[in-house]
C-alpha cells in the first residue's frame, strides 16, 4: 500500500538536499520515469532540464515535442549509436562534447533538476569519466536534483547516488509478440 | 546498449495495437514513467487522460499542476488511503466510483491513451473486480493504450498484458539516509 504523500514528508523529514537519482536495468520506464518527473517538477515550477545522450535533435522523438511545446530545454547531441555502429569515434566524441554541456549546466547553480538521459552507456565505452562525472556531482549546487538514465550505471555511481531503481523486464511485447513499437509510447 | 528506435521500429514491426502496459514492483517511477509517456504521447498530439485511484484532486500534487497548465485531463477520485486508514468503506466507495468513470473513458473512443494510476490497490482490497477490469479492456478500442501503475499487481492482469515492467528498488534515501521527501521529485 502506498503512503499518503503529506504523512511521509512529515514522517521522512530529517534532510533536505538535492538528489542523485538513477533509472537502470534492462526493462522500459527510465527515461519515462525521468521525464515525468520532468513534467511533474516543471508542473510546481522548478527550473528543469534535459540533455540526450542517443538521441539526436532531428530525430523528432514524442519527448522533445512536447518539451518544445512548453519551453522544456533539451539537448540531444547523440547519434542513436548501438553496439553494432561502425563509427563509434564520431558518438564518443559527440558523447565527450556532450558531457561539456551537462557539466557546464551541472556548476551553474541555473536549474533544479537536470536529467543526463542514456549516459550510462557512454561511462561503459569509456568516453566520459565515472570518477569525473561523480566529481562534478559533488561540486554541484546543494538542492540540485539530477537524474541519470540508461542500462549498466557504474557500480561507482550506483554507490555514490541517493535513489537507484532497476527497471525490471517482466514482459515485453516485441521479443513476445513481435508487436509494432508505438510513436508516443515507445519513442 | 540501447536500440536506435527507427531500426526497432523497422525490424519489430508486425503488428501495430493499442498496448496494456503496467508498472509494478515496490520501487519509485511506476507513476513517473507513466506520466513520461504520458506527456511524450501528448508531445505527439495523441488525446490523454489520466484517473488517479490514490490521490485526490485537493492535494496539489506536481503531476496534476503540470497536466492542468497543458490541459490534460486528470481525474483525481482517492482519498490518499493507506493500510492504516480507518475509513476503508468510504475509499472502496471512492474507487468503485472512480472505476465507473474509467470504464467510460475506456469504452468511448475519445482518447488515444489513458493512464489508470494506482489502480492494482483497488483490485487487491476487491473494491474493483480484476476480471471485470480485464473485459473491460477487451472491449476497449482497438488502438487505445492503457497504462495501469501500482503495486502488486493481480497475476490474471499481468497475464493479459502486453508490456510489464516491474520497478525495482535498489537504493532508497528515505529508509537508508532519512532523506526528506521532495516537492517536484517525489509528488
Amino acid at each position: 500500500m502506498t503512503m499518503d504523500k503529506s504523512e511521509k514528508v512529515s514522517k521522512g523529514a530529517i534532510i533536505k538536499k538535492g538528489l542523485v537519482i538513477i533509472n537502470t536495468g534492462d526493462g522500459k520506464g527510465k527515461t519515462t520515469a525521468a521525464l515525468g518527473v520532468l513534467f511533474r517538477a516543471w508542473g510546481r515550477g522548478m527550473k528543469v532540464r534535459m540533455f540526450q545522450f542517443i538521441k539526436n535533435t532531428g530525430s523528432n522523438y514524442g519527448e522533445q515535442r512536447a518539451a518544445m511545446k512548453i519551453g522544456i530545454p533539451i539537448l540531444a547531441l547523440g547519434d542513436g549509436f548501438t553496439w553494432r555502429s561502425k563509427d563509434l569515434e564520431q558518438s564518443g566524441m559527440l558523447a565527450a562534447q556532450q558531457w561539456e554541456n551537462c557539466k557546464e549546466a551541472l556548476l551553474s547553480g541555473d536549474d533544479n533538476l537536470i536529467v543526463l538521459d542514456e549516459m550510462t552507456y557512454a561511462m561503459q565505452f569509456g568516453w566520459i569519466s565515472t570518477g569525473e562525472v561523480i566529481e562534478t556531482l559533488k561540486q554541484r549546487p546543494e538542492m540540485l536534483h539530477v537524474i541519470i538514465t540508461g542500462r549498466g550505471a557504474p557500480q561507482e555511481l550506483v554507490d555514490y547516488a541517493d535513489l537507484v531503481t532497476e527497471m525490471r523486464e517482466v514482459k515485453h511485447p516485441f521479443t513476445e509478440q513481435g508487436i509494432k513499437a508505438q510513436p508516443g509510447i515507445e519513442f
